[in-house]
């Protein structure tokens, strides 16, 4: 997904890939990451993510103390234009309110953007701050 | 400060007030959460939070499985034009520093936007779904 994005090397993937296998594992067992693999056959063609984050309840979910995080949505490209991606992020807020939680936060790229607005989601007011590398 | 921000009823803030104690204190105690409060003499005049999030590693900082949010940002009235919120949220980026954790977001009112771009942060591309009030 991320080769797929072209956003950062092979060398800085390869580091990601090897914390984000460790870290998935201990959140699966902690009932804080769903996930979901579509496949044609055997083969997996499509993935998405749900992340449950600790966070102060806020007035857009004021009994709440979690929000769904949607992450790593991918589609293979020979399986795009299909709807794959739309179906996959409404089996994540399908499972983020049967945990019960009201707000759903994802980070999109200018082609996914079309497709959360579908479903409802908007453009925020978040910032982000990125420390630059010390190398 | 969300009374401030009027974007919520009295009845919606005083449920998420009700809830935000007993998550700051579990908070607090899991050191998940920093804060600080700036004071003149006695009477408390602006505060900041800092909230570490378990996040997926990601490209932006490979080897983290942590994210920073500051929440919280607030100035009374009459302190406002003097430096405290960006003197707050220098803190919180230190704080994050410490900890290792090298990508920090928050969410940005109008008013708070200039401030923290002078400090580094930048729009970023959130998109949010917040589920319709139920009643």
């Amino acid at each position: 997904m991320f080769a797929d994005m072209r956003d950062a090397s092979g060398t800085v993937l390869n580091e990601m890939a090897h914390h984000f296998g460790p870290w998935v594992r201990r959140m699966l067992a902690e009932s804080r990451y769903a996930g979901w693999i579509t496949s044609d056959g055997e083969r997996p063609v499509a993935s998405a993510g749900l992340l449950i984050l600790d966070w102060a309840p806020h007035f857009l979910d004021p009994a709440c103390d979690r929000r769904g995080y949607i992450l790593n949505i991918f589609v293979e490209p020979d399986y795009r234009r299909r709807g794959l991606a739309a179906a996959l992020t409404k089996e994540c807020m399908a499972e983020a309110k049967r945990r019960g939680i009201g707000v759903i936060a994802l980070h999109a790229s200018k082609k996914g953007q079309p497709v959360y607005e579908k479903l409802g989601f908007k453009s925020s007011n978040e910032m982000l701050y990125i420390e630059p590398a010390s190398d």
